[in-house]
C-alpha cells in the first residue's frame, strides 16, 4: 500500500494564490500566521499524518473499536496517536491563545485537518467533534464553564461529543425528548437516550465532555424547547481535577459499514437518576448554541470529503503507476504498459485530481472567510464575510462529500478487481467516505439550508457577489486568451446558469416553498460545480501570472493550467445537467402517489 | 426490513410494449414464450427471489462462504436454495430442450433472472457463471463434450466457472501463464494459477465444471496463442458417474467489499501434476470461445446492475414511507411528516425509479436483440439484431453497473444515519454493487469495446439505425403533444449528441486510436442516457395510447409518462454533459506527466 504524502505544494499554491493567507495574517489576532511559520506548522502537521496517524488507517479498520463492560477500546495505536496529537499541540490550533490555543485562522487549520483526515478519517473524527464543542463553549459558555472546561478541551486532554440524535430525532432535531430537570443547585438532571454519538466513550481522553440537547419541564414543543447541557463522564472538582463518575455510559456501538476505528456510541444518561449537566447557553435556546457548533463541524466535514478524494486518488495514482496492463496504441505485443498511460486511466485520474484542487480551494475559501467574518477590523466586512461563510457551508459540506464518495468510487475503480478486495485498502475509503453524506446534517438538508436559509440573505446580494467574482473571473481568463481563453466561456456559461436558477428560486419559493424544496440539490450542485470552475480558472490566471513573471515551480504551474482547462471541459457541464432539475418545481415529484411508487 | 416485492406490473408493461413479446413467440423455437407461460414463469420465479432467495441475503452477507482443508462451505440456507433452484428447473430456462433446457428467450430468462439478483446477488452469481460456461460448450463443445456435460449443467446440477484472471493477467487476458500440455491421449495437463474463480468451489452442485484458459506448448504469444479447457472437479465416467477428484482445488478465499455469500476463489490446477483438461473449440482459439461465455455473462451482469437497483429502491422507499421526520410545507408542528412526503426524497426516489425503468427497457431489449439473431428466419434481419445486441451489450453492462452503484448510493442516503448501519440492509447494497462495475470487463473496457469495435461495426449503420429510431420516437411524442411534447425536444436533442459524437470518434478514431479511447467513457455514458430517454419515451407513447384506449392499469399508465418526463428533466441533461468529454480528445488527459500528477 501507497503511504500517505501530505499534498503540500498544492496547499501552499491554494493559501498564497486563492486564500491570500498575506492579507489574512494582516488581521487583528491572526498575526501567527506569518508565512514561515504556516510553511513549518503544516509541514510538521503533514508528519503527523504520515508518519502517526496513516500507518493505524488499514488496522484501525480491520480491528475496530470495540465495547466490553462499559469500556470502549480504541483500536492498537489510537491512545498513543491521541496522545502525540495532544502534546504536539495540535487540538489548539485555531483556537483563542488566552485558553491556550494556537490563534491560527480556519484557513491554515483546514489545510492541517485536511492531512489527518487523509490519512485516517476515523481517528480524526474525534478531535473534529472536540472543535466544535470549543466553538460553542467560546461563544455561549458562562465564564465558570469556559474557566472548567476550555483549556482542557483546546489542549485535547479532554474530548468532546455531539449529542443531538435520539432514534425518533434525526434530520427532525426538535422531536428529540431527552429530559433535563433543575436540581435546585443550579444543576441539571439529564435523563434519555441519544444515538449515533461519535466518541461518545473511548479510551483516549482523560475525561469526555458531552454536549447535550433536552427539553426543560414544560419547555415549549420543537426546536424553540430544546436546551443544551455539559454533561461531563467525569465531575470536575472546584480545583479542576476529575471527581466521581457521572450517570452517563455507552450501552452498545453501531455496527457500521465504515469509519469502524472511530465508536459510534449509544448514550444513555441517567439511568441511575443521577445524571448532572449544566446548562450552556440560555434555557430553551439550545439551538442556536447547536448551530455553532454545527457550523464549523459542517466546514470540517466538508473538508473530509477532500481528505478522503485525495487520499483515494494518492492511492489509485500509485497502482496505476505500477500495475501493468496491456498496451498503448502502437506498442509492441511483447510489452505492456503501467495504466497509467492508458487513456481512460488517466481521464479518471483526472477527474479526481481537478475535483480534489477545485474542493481544496473551496474548502480553504471558506475557512477564510470565516476568520475575515470573526477578525477583520471593519464590521461591514465582518458581514459581508459572516453571509459568505455561512453561504458557502452547506455547498462545502453537501458538494465536498458527495464528490468525496464519488471519487473514492473511481479510486476503486482504478484498483480494478484488487479494488474490491479488503487488503489494497482502496475499498476501506469507499466505505469510509459513505458516511460523509450523511452525518452533520444529510446532504439534502444542507441544500435545504442553502436554498431556504442562504440565498436570501441580504436580498440576495451574498450570492449576486459570487455571481460577480465569477463572471470577473471569465473576463480575466478571456482577456489572457489561449489556454487559458478556452476556460472563459464555460465559466461565463456556468455563471449564467447560478444566476438564472438562484433568481428563479427566489421568486418561485415565496409563493411555493415546495419550489425551492425540489431543486434545492440540483441547485447545491451546480453552484459547487460552477464555483470549482470559477476557483480553479482563478488558479489558471495566478500560475500564468507566475509562469509569466519566471516565479514558482514551472511544472505545478503549467499542471494548475492543464488541470482547469480538463475540469472545464469535463467537469463543469455538470451546472447545465441540473440547471432544468433546480428550476423543475415539484409538479412532478409529487405527480405519482406513495402508493402509486410501489406498484 | 421490507421482503422484496417481484415488479412483475412493470416486467409485463417492458416486454409487452418495449420488447414486443408476442412477436418474439412468433420466431421458430420460441413458442414456448406465449403470453399466459411467461406470466405464470415470472410469477413463479418471483416466488423463488421472495420466498426463497431473499430470506438468506442478508444472513448470507454476514457469515459469508468459508473456506477449511480445501472445502467451501456457503452461507446457512444457500444449499437448500440452490437444490430448490434446479428443482424447479430454473437453471435451464433459455437452453435447448435438447439439453433440457426451457426453450424460452433470453429477454424472458432476463426478466426471471433480475429477479433472483435483486433477492440475493451473490447466491444468482453462481448459476449466471454456469449459463455463460454453457452458451460456450453449445457453440464450441465437441458432439462429445456436449454429451457428457451439457445436461447436467443445464439442469444445474453440476456448476461452472469461468477461469481467466491471473495475479498478472487481469484486463490484459492475454498475458496469462496458465500451462496446458497434451497428455498423448487427447486430454492435456493443465498448470497455473487463477484468481478471482466465483464459486471456483462450494457445497451446493455436485460437480463443478470449470472452463480454464491456458497456453499450450510454443503457442504464439498474447490473445492469439490462448485454448479454452473443461477442467471438472470430478472426472466423468464414461457411463456419467462421477469418478476420480481432479488435481484441482481452492486454496483460499478473497476477503472482498460485498457479496460475501459468494465465494471467491484462487484456483490452483495441477499441483500434483494429474489435472486433466478437455480442449473446448480449437487450439489457439480460446479467446473466440471465452467471447461467447463473456458476451452472455456481460448482459447478466448489466442486469445485475438493474437488479440490485431495484432492490435498493424498493427498500429506501418502504423505509421512506415508514419513517417520519419533520414537516412539509404548512404543516402543524404537532404533527410529523413520512419522509417520502419531503420534495427532496421523492426527487431522490424518482431518481431511482426513473432509471430503474430505463435500465430494464435497455436490458430486456439487449436479449431480445439476441433471441431474434439466433431465431430470426431471415438471414438478413439475424444480422442486424446480431449487431445491434453486441452494439447494446457494453452499453448494458457499464451503464446499467453504474447506476447500480449510484442508486444503491442514494439508497442508503434516503435511511440518513440508518443507512450506514449494517442492521438496515442499504448498506449491503452499496457494498455487493460495486463489484459489478469492475468484472466481466471493467467498464474502461467496455466502453473501448463500444467506441473500438462495437461503433465501427457494419459502417456506422447499427448505431445509425439507433439514432433513427430515438429521432422517430421524439418525432412521435411530439405528435402525440401536451405532456408528451415536452420530452420530445429533449429526446430530439440527445440524439442528435448521439449522432455527433458517434461520428466524431469515427472520424477522429483513424488517425488516432487514443482519440477514440479518451472519448471512450463519456460515449458510453451519453449513449446509455440518451437510450433510456428513447425507451421511456416510447413506454410513454404505449402508455398514452392504451389510456386512450381504456386499456390496461390507470394508475400504472399515468405514472409511466411521469416518469418519462421527470427522466427527460432530470437524468437526459447527461447526455449533453458528456457531450465535450467524448470529443476532447487525448491532449489533456496527457499533458500532465505522470510524474508531475502525483506533485
Amino acid at each position: 500500500m501507497a503511504d500517505y504524502r501530505a499534498p503540500l505544494g498544492d496547499m501552499r499554491f491554494v493559501l498564497n494564490n486563492i486564500v491570500d493567507l498575506k492579507a489574512l495574517a494582516a488581521l487583528p489576532g491572526l498575526d501567527a500566521a506569518e508565512p514561515e511559520l504556516v510553511d513549518a506548522v503544516l509541514e510538521e502537521a503533514g508528519k503527523m499524518a504520515s508518519q502517526i496517524l496513516d500507518p493505524i488507517n488499514y488496522s484501525g479498520d480491520r480491528t475496530g473499536s470495540r465495547l466490553a463492560d462499559g469500556v470502549v477500546t480504541t483500536p492498537p495505536g489510537y491512545k498513543e496517536a491521541y496522545r502525540a496529537y495532544v502534546e504536539g499541540g495540535w487540538n489548539g490550533m485555531p483556537f483563542d491563545p488566552e485558553y491556550g490555543g494556537g490563534g491560527l485562522p480556519w484557513a491554515v487549520t483546514l489545510a492541517a485537518m485536511e492531512m489527518w483526515n487523509s490519512a485516517n478519517l476515523a481517528f480524526s473524527l474525534c478531535p473534529l467533534l472536540n472543535q466544535g464543542a470549543i466553538e460553542a463553549l467560546e461563544a455561549h459558555g458562562s465564564d465558570e464553564l469556559k474557566a472548567t472546561y476550555l483549556a482542557k478541551m483546546v489542549s485535547g486532554e479532554w474530548s468532546a461529543t455531539m449529542n443531538l440524535t435520539e432514534p425518533s430525532a434525526g434530520s427532525d432535531v426538535g422531536a428529540l425528548r431527552s429530559k433535563a430537570e433543575p436540581r435546585g443547585d443550579g444543576t441539571y438532571r439529564i435523563s434519555g437516550q441519544k444515538i449515533f454519538i461519535t466518541y461518545g466513550e473511548h479510551d483516549m481522553a482523560e475525561n469526555i465532555v458531552h454536549l447535550v440537547l433536552a427539553r426543560l419541564p414544560d419547555a415549549p414543543p420543537g426546536t424553540r424547547g430544546i436546551s443544551l447541557f455539559v454533561v461531563p463522564k467525569f465531575l470536575v472538582e472546584a480545583d479542576g481535577s476529575l471527581g466521581r463518575r457521572n450517570d452517563v455510559r455507552c450501552v452498545s456501538l453501531e455496527e457500521k459499514l465504515g469509519i469502524h476505528g472511530s465508536p459510534t456510541c449509544v448514550m444513555s444518561y441517567g439511568d441511575e437518576g443521577d445524571c448532572v449537566g449544566y446548562l450552556l447557553g440560555a434555557e430553551n435556546k439550545g439551538m442556536r448554541c447547536m448551530f455553532t457548533m454545527m457550523n464549523a463541524a459542517r466546514i470540517s466535514v466538508g473538508l473530509q470529503g477532500l481528505a478522503i478524494a485525495e487520499r483515494a486518488y494518492q492511492r489509485a495514482l500509485a497502482f496505476a503507476a505500477e500495475r501493468r496492463q496491456g498496451r498503448t496504441p502502437g506498442m509492441p505485443a511483447t510489452e505492456s504498459a503501467a495504466i497509467i498511460e492508458h487513456a481512460d486511466v488517466r481521464r479518471n485520474l483526472m477527474l479526481m485530481k481537478s475535483q480534489v484542487e477545485a474542493m481544496r480551494c473551496l474548502l480553504y475559501v471558506n475557512g477564510a472567510a470565516l476568520d475575515a467574518a470573526r477578525h477583520h477590523p471593519d464590521p461591514a466586512v465582518r458581514e459581508a464575510r459572516q453571509a459568505l461563510t455561512e453561504l458557502l457551508t452547506p455547498i462545502s459540506k453537501a458538494w465536498s462529500t458527495d464528490l468525496g464518495c464519488e471519487i473514492a468510487s473511481i479510486g476503486v475503480q482504478i484498483h480494478g478487481g484488487m479494488g474490491f478486495v479488503e487488503e489494497t485498502g482502496a475499498a476501506q475509503y469507499y466505505r469510509d467516505a459513505r458516511i460523509l453524506p450523511i452525518y452533520e446534517g444529510t446532504n439534502g438538508i444542507q441544500a435545504i439550508d442553502l436554498v431556504g436559509r442562504k440565498l436570501p440573505m441580504l436580498g440576495g446580494e451574498t450570492v449576486r457577489e459570487l455571481i460577480a467574482e465569477m463572471r470577473a473571473t471569465a473576463e480575466a481568463l478571456s482577456g489572457a486568451g489561449g489556454d487559458l481563453g478556452a476556460i472563459a466561456d464555460p465559466l461565463s456559461r456556468a455563471a449564467d446558469v447560478v444566476a438564472e436558477t438562484s433568481d428563479w428560486l427566489l421568486a418561485n419559493m415565496a409563493n411555493d416553498p415546495n419550489a425551492g424544496l425540489a431543486g434545492a440539490t440540483p441547485f447545491l450542485k451546480l453552484f459547487g460545480y460552477a464555483l470549482g470552475g470559477h476557483f480553479l480558472g482563478r488558479s489558471a490566471l495566478a500560475a500564468n501570472a507566475a509562469l509569466n513573471g519566471g516565479a514558482g515551480n514551472r511544472e505545478q504551474l503549467e499542471a494548475k493550467i492543464v488541470t482547469a482547462r480538463f475540469y472545464a471541459t469535463q467537469v463543469l457541464p455538470q451546472v447545465d445537467a441540473n440547471r432544468a432539475a433546480a428550476m423543475a418545481g415539484p409538479e412532478l415529484l409529487f405527480a405519482i402517489g406513495a402508493d402509486a411508487l410501489a406498484s
